[in-house]
């Protein structure tokens, strides 16, 4: 085409020839690609116990990638080349609940078999879509241990709502899909839980660390303990990070925001630290909710978690 | 592929098979495409005379494309047959005012010199890109009016900061652009311009209705009267809609925002009158900042102004 | 009790001795009680097209009331005898629609077989909760006749996504429940629906009115009209309120906003007329949603709509 | 001095050699300096009934000024020689209220016993401010007419909380400041006054015109018959300007706002009107509460009121 | 009752059966009643030496209280059996400041006669609430020891001003109801005090822990230090929580916000430390200012440090 | 003059007799004057890469300082006699940018020429304003080192897009003023710079401490260690502090926000370490844009800077 700067289709953001922005390396799966990280997004947030739209976090997510590069500095490392395949957004049915769980747990398995990547990154939506996504990872890897970054438990009684967004462990416990010994929960906040389901979580075996036992020993022994054990016993790993895990002054678009939580750079070296593991294959990231946000602090966030996910 | 529900790179945005949105009528262009409306976005606002971020326009008013749909009920006419051309945005270099406004003229010209389409649409930026694209289309087709939706006159002198936002139309009238007497203006308001500059439009023949004209006459009464007088005279005619024309309630996102203005339905209706002459070639909406705005309201009338524009 | 100024589980707002608050004429109802006006909450926004929290309406209008008196100099009346009686919201289930929607049918049905009032507000939720409010109408009051102030026709297909809220209209057509004739619509905006459902309208005979005839017209005469007609052959009317009617610039709180709407005077003057008729028995109030409002301007503005039906 | 371009202590704001701003007209007001309007500011707003911080109005109205430039073009004539003499804010006192009302009213007789104007702007606070302001204003004039734009009579008892922001008028009645027929409320709005104070206002003979007068009537004609009455019998004209007898819409930064109020381009006009009276001396402008506000779009319509008051 | 779902008068809010909120261990207070910890708000902030609503934080304060549950994981301990009698806000005259402290003080004397708790929390409001609640503390269990988490000294004269916000440990000192020995001030930050407030604490014998104090020795180990001292030579020890003390990133809702101050988590184990002693009786919050809040980040923390009071 | 409380050209804030706030030790520069500190305002921001308002930050951190006192309790000082004279701002032409960097390089010039104080601050602005500033610097002042806070290397290419924000100590370092071993950048961060650019920083000699070089050491140690080098070999130390050095939660108004850097208590102690050191001449703070910023909490943090830097 002839047009001196017109770019139709393109972007006319400032490009510097040194540097590439981590949304550079992300292609729009097509069959019979191979990549180092799939993509995939969960919007769907309508069985929130509270009204969230964590639906739309998948577009601001995506969107925080161009605002980084991918050179690391503290370990001299451009990661240009990792790859990641964008499988697209599972279409949410406007009505049907369980028609999306199903269509959720679907597509995350397509995704997996077509082998494309090591591993692969899912965009909540809301906790709820641990669910369908673990369970198709489960059915596809074999034994799966859970590591949990969560301010709660999620291993609420169905019956008193359904499979909201506060069940999805309990469902995956009861389904056979996840053993308590295999789960493990780290940030468990103070007066942000019943007593039932710590119970619960003891009685099947749950792995839970409070702030307090963070305050303690801190992250990094923690995690190093967790994926310790994990790794002898299990076949796959899997990275779940509800977002609020995170003090509210550093993640102000969670529906459930507190105080007291961990701080944006603990969470991110403990993420760092496990992912180091090749065992572990996927990992989301839920309960961001964009329109709760000031200048998409916590989607920024998101985006860093999976930098630490993916440049290992 | 075989994926049941995802599609990589694709919209999963709720679709009503029924239902055309406007951004679906939206291609890039590639060479040798025929449509009916062009769009261009110059994204330029570094030499407001206030800080401005209108260069985020472009995106903010393409986006609320998506959110209507091409179907006028008051004419029971579906526009989706109308085809929009976008040629992108013209990339801004950082730092070299003269280079942008060199790369905005071209860039215009360059797209009407494809004569892809019938009419064009130039999306702002500050009211400065003006100077250019109105100089581009001039060279096109010869002998220009203008009609300028406005509270200002932007008649400045030159030399108190160089070609700002304040001065594309004294630019254009001293170089031999545009004639005093083609320019029309609607909307000017008391008490945001200066008597020197109402002075330098009534010597250059340049036709201003004040807000009290408006409150007197009426909004078509003018709008007609502005129509008649230029087809007899003009090759050509260019609408310019710098939007704080409308008052700050119904556009709270121009920079120089302020009480007294047009409502929003007397720039569409206005709009929509003018559009209807066969003459009309061009229209640019400039001092949109999204930044400063709230849901989008002032986006979101600009792109209602395009339809006015676009739908005859 | 014998504390001087503290009074527990008591407001200490300030009191004006003559002045009554609408909200001090709302008591929760109890059995065998008689009132004037009924009010039910339909907090329920989870089948929104777009991403909703209408669920969250109820609450902000039932605050906004106690910002407003009982009084109207325009007629100097006092209306602090008109007693509302608010039978709660109803209670959402967390994750089953269909569940939910016949909750909201049973509530609404259980709320007007108590007659403890002459006539019934339904706050909203989206405007999908229409479908199961209206039904419980049309079950007790015989033939019914509607008047829905939108933007939008809501006579979406039920097969793009199932009963969201573009479709109730079509949806109580559909189930017989409403025949179209009987159906009004005013202030229906350009670009906002698509050809289809205009079309639907007509071989419907649903009355469609649209802003232009607004303008051409006046909203009084077109109220005027619209009572005329339907007094002569319906059982009961009832007023649906989707506050997208009215432009974005007096009701920036609602999903789906844009320009060119009803002004807020024009809405309170038609809802007012219309609710003068006495074959009037139901009101509901939809698609405001106060996690997008500026300083709750639309639930105040809802809340005044209330006072138009109220207060005659 | 030797610098280039640094000017220490003065702006660097652009600076069009053609253009006046208003606020370029006020000076700091120095003994025996003669000017056309004098304006002070009265930021006391302790005594509100709903917390307010209207206090910080002056500060945010003098700001606006410097948005505006002196040039009226429906009259071709540019106001730069209008000068504005400012007296600078009374302190208040952070505790002592009636020690504040004392220096409020003192300063303002103060400053009018200076005869260094023809008219004078207090720029509140809230509408209590206008208690002492025209308590001064009737010392030194006589026999006071007011009119009074806003949503509310401001004619409470005193028992119920002392002089707070809803007892001006009565208070002044009360104290035989001001005769109730003197006194003239203009867009009276319904569910916002209680009967009893709309029967205080007829029984002391206050005229009260509603927003159901002005949709009848019209803002012109009820300015021009308000000015008539009072020119024949007063001394002097006090104009009181409640920003919340403007729309929400228009003016969302009040503490009690609502829909169905005037537009701004009404409350422009009839100020304009009412000012070309030469017996005006007076006008304050009250319950504008910068904190509450959105891109000061309050404070701006409160700066174009003054311009109607000054430039005639 | 007959109806399915409705529940007039009652909350709709989604209930898990085995969580427990902590606002539903609240009750009104009613005469004779027994609990744990009495609870009233103080919402008076018109003497803040800057502008504040203040005065908004109980109702803010008491609505977080519903989004956390009694149950500690730390302790593995269920505090749904602690009760919270809520003596309800006090009300604050409208215009008469001394009225409305005598109301404080009068007020928070009658809930601690009725022995109804063992301990209490007072919302603020400001931070001059703190002079008449630890009056009638001290006034009912004699010598006083009070620890305040504050940036700030709050000894300012009471010259300037009479008793704002910025005196009221020093007008507890010098009306004898406070030594200066049993005053401790933790949090103490550079460049938000004066030298003469920084003596006068040193005459008086007042206890100041400054940031670089904290930063040295460690938050734990200046609680344990202070609360060795007062143990030993008081009755009563008595906690005052200027909001203010903790960093502006994770407290951005106070007036006087800063950097540079303590982190959520140094502010909660602090208070709980000093909590654990059973002298303690009472516990102020104040200077959250709700309208300046952010996702009412301030309320929350608020919350958490009454959970740290009361749960131990 | 006779007023007994208005004092025209005042401000009436509230004062305490015995507190110093910093912005009463400012006086504009007159002609001969000496102080302790200079200050001038560098309000350029146009050739940020991304859009940037940061031209308003001289205005907003001047406006921060009148929030604090010049009291530091720390060390028991008062700092009221360190006397700041306030420069100015350097005028900005609206559309000629080398204009603009000669102006900003010659009035620092000017400014230290005159030899007025000891030290001088700068405010930005975007970064690229470091680069006149420091050249300005180097000239008077010989051999030059720098610390740069900062999560960038700022050593981009100049070749795309000309000298923007993100090539000032590139520009610098190319230009001869400043040799890479004399430059320090402290807090560089993971996938916000480019590979090229370290590469750049290594091969120039520059030393980069990252974050986790801060969390292996911490601030302190490598601040001493910074200063240690620098002090043996350079005429004079400059600070360069960009706010992005810290992370979102504490600074959440710069333009390129991200999780992951300095505390604000971090930030501090090492400025207030550095500025300890008698060759440091000058410092600027750059990249803070109050437009993006949440009550002016990155101002303040600004402020702060300020005070470590004058007050040792
Ligand atoms: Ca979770
Ligand atoms: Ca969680
Ligand atoms: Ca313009
Ligand atoms: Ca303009
Ligand atoms: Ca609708
Ligand atoms: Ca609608
Ligand atoms: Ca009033
Ligand atoms: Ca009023
Ligand atoms: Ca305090
Ligand atoms: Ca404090
Ligand atoms: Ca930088
Ligand atoms: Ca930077």
């Amino acid at each position: 085409m002839s047009f001196q700067y017109l770019k139709p289709n393109k972007s006319t953001k400032f490009k510097d020839r040194h540097t590439t922005k981590v949304d550079e390396c992300v292609s729009p799966y097509e069959e019979g690609m191979q990549g180092d990280v799939g993509l995939v997004g969960l919007p769907f947030s309508k069985t929130s116990i509270s009204a969230s739209l964590a639906s739309e976090a998948p577009a601001a997510i995506r969107k925080a990638l161009g605002s980084y590069s991918t050179y690391s500095g503290e370990r001299d490392k451009d990661y240009q080349n990792v790859s990641i395949l964008d499988f697209g957004d599972v279409p949410v049915h406007p009505t049907d609940t369980s028609e999306t769980l199903e269509r959720l747990k679907t597509s995350v398995k397509e995704m997996i078999d077509t082998e494309a990547c090591e591993r692969y990154i899912m965009l909540g939506g809301d906790h709820g879509v641990s669910f369908p996504s673990i369970s198709a990872f489960q059915e596809k890897f074999g034994r799966i241990g859970v590591i949990q970054w969560d301010a709660h438990h999620d291993l609420r009684n169905i019956d008193d709502g359904g499979r909201t967004n506060g069940t999805p462990f309990r469902s995956l416990i009861e389904a056979g899909v996840l053993k308590g010994e295999d789960l493990f929960q780290v940030g468990i906040r103070d007066f942000s839980n019943a007593k039932a389901y710590a119970d619960y979580a003891t009685n099947h075996g749950v792995h839970a660390y409070t702030m307090a036992d963070i305050d303690d020993h801190g992250i990094h022994f923690i995690t190093d303990q967790v994926i310790q054990i994990l790794e002898n016993k299990v076949d796959c790993i899997y990275l779940s990070v509800d977002m609020d895990a995170v003090d509210q002054a550093f993640a102000p678009g969670c529906p459930a925001i507190g105080p007291g939580g961990l701080t944006a750079r603990e969470l991110l070296s403990s993420v760092a630290k496990a992912a180091k593991n090749p065992l572990v294959k996927g990992m989301d990231i839920v309960e961001v909710d964009p329109s709760k946000d000031f200048r998409d602090i916590t989607s920024r966030l998101a985006a860093h978690v999976m930098f630490r996910f993916m440049y290992n």
